[in-house]
């Protein structure tokens, strides 16, 4: 049965609250990490492929990388939707992209995501072979930003924060929540920053699953070409996670 | 005119999708603060008293206090809603109260919160005054917990972590989000003991603003009487904000 619920592609409409918006009126990065997230999370479980359907044959989807880039953000009081659809997967892994649309349907951004399928005990790649319908379940809807790419942390770096995870950073796996890292690297620059300049792309990889009172070091350093920063979050030798974060100045406007 | 935007008791539905729980599979208690300041602005906001009309007079609405009580939070992929009316005000500040609900519109707690209308160059508090119409939207419907009450910082502190305000921290007025106090203080014990108690009561009264890159000791100790631990975010002498939480014992089910 082909229903609304079922469809290639799925979309959430959001309203941007005042409770929900960052210092400069928009909607964070974090934030929209956590929509992605919770959106992928809606279509999988309607398109009957999500965490519940895995968990039956012991296995759990893993988000391992995502990279957005966005013209601008929803601001205060803006409705906004997310919509996604999976642009392709093979055996052990999936990817699915995302479209950011502003007030009157305006699109303001894509984002890719790419997912893996592991054994909940062995934390080795499951088999997705059995998830055959999915094939059907494909869109050709185009996503034109680039995917994401490798991210080599820069030795040495030019700034390094030590952070412990508390409980409020710890999601319902009791790992710490995804977002949370985002929120972590956007802190790496200060408050003037992003009053001048806005993440007009963000990308990054998830390694290692951090955990509660885990004691870690987030190091950030500009690259060569000056234009982005690239962060690792360390948990004693081991990479968390690694991102890049460009970033545009922010046109005046009235 | 009386439409469904200007009801005497405005209600607000949610549904608690995985990436917004807490460790415990719960809407966590920052985040019920954070609906409660969403739901009371969008009904003021409704009734013609909200941040737009007290701007235009040059004044602004400021959470003074919060007090909650739940028998339980809302849980993974539940929904539930919070319902708020207002239950008096006069020239200087409003009470406003909040029944949260469950599944099966179970009622699961509720709330208390006062509001003071201040000046926003001289921070004094500001007359609601021509306000009068407000007096016909008052609810007599009942909130059956106690007002917050009076909370004395507990000296000398048994636990103290210093914290400086970042960049996710800020919200839209510049100061740092109301909600995010409270994951500071909900930090200040660990997660096993989330996972044994519950927050069955939480108090909450803000005295001052604090501002990106501010750098806070968070305090606690637990009052004498054994039951509830009392904390005070301190900048500086300057006291930010101070709590009550009194957590119950997780009943076991399965």
């Amino acid at each position: 049965m082909m229903t609304a619920t079922t469809q290639k592609i799925h979309t959430h409409r959001y309203l941007l609250t005042a409770a929900q918006c960052n210092a400069q009126s928009e909607l964070s990065p974090a934030m929209l990490v956590q929509h992605v997230i919770e959106v992928a999370t809606e279509h999988a479980d309607a398109l009957g492929v999500g965490f519940k359907q895995l968990e039956a044959d012991g296995n759990l989807w893993v988000l391992s990388r995502i990279a957005f880039e966005v013209k601008r953000y929803p601001r205060l009081l803006e409705e906004y939707s997310l919509s996604t659809w999976v642009e392709s997967y093979n055996r052990h892994f999936s990817q699915r992209n995302f479209e950011i649309r502003g007030a009157g349907d305006e699109v303001i951004g894509y984002a890719r995501t790419i997912w893996v399928a592991i054994n909940m005990n062995t934390r080795r790649p499951a088999s997705l072979d059995h998830f055959d319908f999915l094939a059907e379940l494909v869109s050709d809807k185009e996503c034109p930003i680039a995917p994401p790419g490798k991210i080599r942390a820069i030795d040495p770096p030019q700034m390094c924060h030590p952070y412990s995870f508390q409980v409020s950073d710890i999601d319902v796996n009791r790992h710490v929540n995804s977002s949370r890292y985002v929120e972590l690297i956007i802190n790496q620059m200060d408050l003037d920053t992003y009053d001048n300049f806005y993440v007009s792309r963000f990308e990054i990889e998830f390694r290692h699953e951090a955990h509660y009172a885990d004691d870690v070091e987030v190091c950030s350093a500009f690259a060569p070409d000056g234009k982005s920063l690239v962060s690792i979050i360390n948990l004693a030798e081991k990479p968390i996670c690694l991102a890049r974060t460009i970033t545009l100045p922010r046109l005046i406007s009235n």
